[in-house]
């Protein structure tokens, strides 16, 4: 489990019956499905939500983690390789998720392991499994993904989800509105990757001009350093930050969702909009880990 | 979970019935009457005996837990609100635990929340189960809590553990002695709060007023930090710590308990004492927190 | 579990097989043996692969684990004693593993305790259970210690594993071979009492003397920082480390040995060699501890 690109839509099909029957059957009593089996969870950098996400996964599974949240210094000090260490690793364990920092980090060290190792982030690679709990949230909140309008706001051009995301979606039939401050623009490959599927992407500089017709907005958190100067900053905010306000132009059957952590690009009034979705859609995370590791593990 | 407040006699009487049964039941086999139930435990100030309390009653019970012992920079460094962080975790586990250096700061984002939150302390605030767990030794080691006259000793000022016992005991008909040096008396509200319920409560300045009429001596820890001089640090030191010979004058029943951990308030010497309880008193609190778990689940 | 020297023959050989049934009882499907008992895993300094392998066994063993695996300031900032913090965990578990980074600590600590502890290294004192991994993986990957011809390369005097070891090996019938460059020599005292024992052992400065004899070959870490200045380190790399070309000379069916992490000492061209067996070592490791708490918890 290293990257979209694997995916199909049969797999995709698949994962998200199994993550929603394993929702089900979880909420009904315990799960003894990994019962006596064992996960690696090794996070180079820090990433409590998604280093919790597989945590709580695997527990609600009846496996056991293993977990070492906090990798850094130690290791590394004692000038051993990353592959050797996880080669340690996989001996104490059934399967291995592994964070970090470096692009293609994780891609690398699994050729070196005999056992099933899942990317939880590498760099500014990929976040493959938020991107599968991005498109099982629409699919799960609003019932299908095929013929929907997908907006996605903020900075695209650094954030590694809504990369993985515009990959993801391009297996479906539909609609990708990108909505960003000049120089935070998605990156060209990933706009022609999804034109040349087929998709109809079009780009805009103001969250009014796709509001309307969005069946899903993807707002991702926009870091003040990664603007030339504060005050251009400051008047990005008004194009895309979202309010209540934003909202009155919004469709009533519309999802609002966010990868978490938010900071103010959704102000806390959205919350209780019945709309926004961005806290379920972390549970939905941990659904869809489920799924892959009782895949992963050749239990489902 | 929030206050010691919250409690009256009859809830206290079942829980600590139900710890009482927990620990008998734990004593024969696994249990797993939380079994398939997720505690988050997430502590933004190190706690390690609260935590690990908490974590070993949970698995006692059959349950899991996601632990994150050591928050701080990480996620306040991303500029994310308290609440939101706490809002993703209720969503991958079924009860909260809460440990936050602001005071208030566990009862304000308990309004944000659906699954169940147990405060583990919040800054000088309160820090109730420790409360529960001291009155519980009382109890367990005594027999009753009803007659007994209880003194409390050390820095009584700015102990928080000792603020939530005299609210917790003033459910009881008990007798309180408060032996304290200058400056590092018990807040008047507290003193005044017993006094209204018609606990018969006096102050005083040597533990030697005190040691022959009490059923239980509650030491706390003196940070010489509070003290305005050393010179009175110093002072105090034989007014308020006990050794072997400050226990031939005690009674032979009484115990003599410490929230640990300890400095030098209760010399080694008195360890092998009979009499010397703090470390029971550690395990009862694992007991008293299995009883609540148990209780805040639903499952008792 | 605290020294080597409290190991004879007649419990190695039972807690060997012990462990080789365990690991094939584990392959087969999830273990409940030690369910109900708690294991608090307390590190004062970092070692993940202890730390990782304690908990791994333990879990695999059906039982929990309290894991505090980055001890240090917390506690000890507050004046608390060793004792008194070992103490409490003791009453939150069932069995305790200690790793401490002062000589004796386990030990002295282990007088105040009612539940078993095992030592998990003591600074520069003993390493018991990486000792007792090693020559399990001597027994399980030839067939028998008895007979065979083990070398130990690199620093071995400050190697605490090669000191465990060259004194459990003593309890069998094998030969020693000792190499090592200038200054980084066993220590007499290990050297003594193996000869004591009656053991041929002898010392060499080049790997080349003792290749072609040996069947387990054991490479320790040279840290540069040990020898007296930088060239004398450079120097001694081509006596010491094990290269493709090194393991020509080797018998064909011994074993190339690493306690890991390994730096360069033997270079990566190696790993695929069927004779290295260093990560199975690892592995090995997580079935004699789990073979050591079985045995502890009184469950074997």
């Amino acid at each position: 489990m290293l990257s979209v690109t694997q995916f199909n839509r049969s797999f995709l099909h698949q994962l998200f019956n199994l993550a929603h029957d394993l929702r089900i059957f979880a909420q009904r009593g315990p799960l003894n499905i990994l019962s006596g089996v064992s996960l690696a969870s090794v996070f180079y950098e820090p990433s409590t939500r998604t280093s919790c996400s597989f945590t709580a996964a695997m527990q609600k599974l009846g496996g056991t983690v293993i977990n070492l949240s906090d990798m850094g210094a130690t290791s590394v000090a004692k000038g051993e390789t990353l592959q050797d260490f996880m080669r340690v690793m996989e001996r104490y364990s059934d399967i291995v998720v592994l964070r970090h920092p470096e692009k293609g980090a994780v891609q690398n060290v699994s050729r070196f392991m005999r056992k099933p190792i899942i990317n939880a982030g590498d760099g500014t690679g990929e976040h493959p499994t938020q991107a599968l709990l991005d498109v099982y949230t629409i699919r799960e909140e609003i019932g299908t993904v095929n013929g929907l309008t997908i907006a996605m706001v903020g900075d695209l051009k650094h954030g590694r989800t809504v990369h993985s995301l515009v990959q993801l979606l391009s297996l479906y039939d539909v609609k990708i509105r990108l909505v960003s401050p000049k120089g935070l623009e998605m990156p060209p490959e990933y706009v022609q990757l999804a034109a040349s599927k087929g998709i109809d992407v079009t780009e805009h500089s103001h969250i009014n001009h796709v509001i309307a017709e969005a069946d899903v907005v993807y707002v991702t958190r926009m870091q003040k350093e990664r603007f030339a100067d504060p005050a251009a900053a400051e008047a990005a905010k008004g194009s895309y930050v979202i309010t209540a306000q934003t909202l009155t132009k919004a469709k009533p059957n519309m999802i609002l969702m966010h990868p978490l952590p938010r900071v103010d690009e959704i102000h806390e009034e959205c919350d209780l909009d019945p709309r926004a979705v961005y806290f379920r859609q972390a549970e939905h995370g941990m659904y869809v880990r489920m799924a892959l590791l009782a895949v992963v593990a050749g239990k489902a």
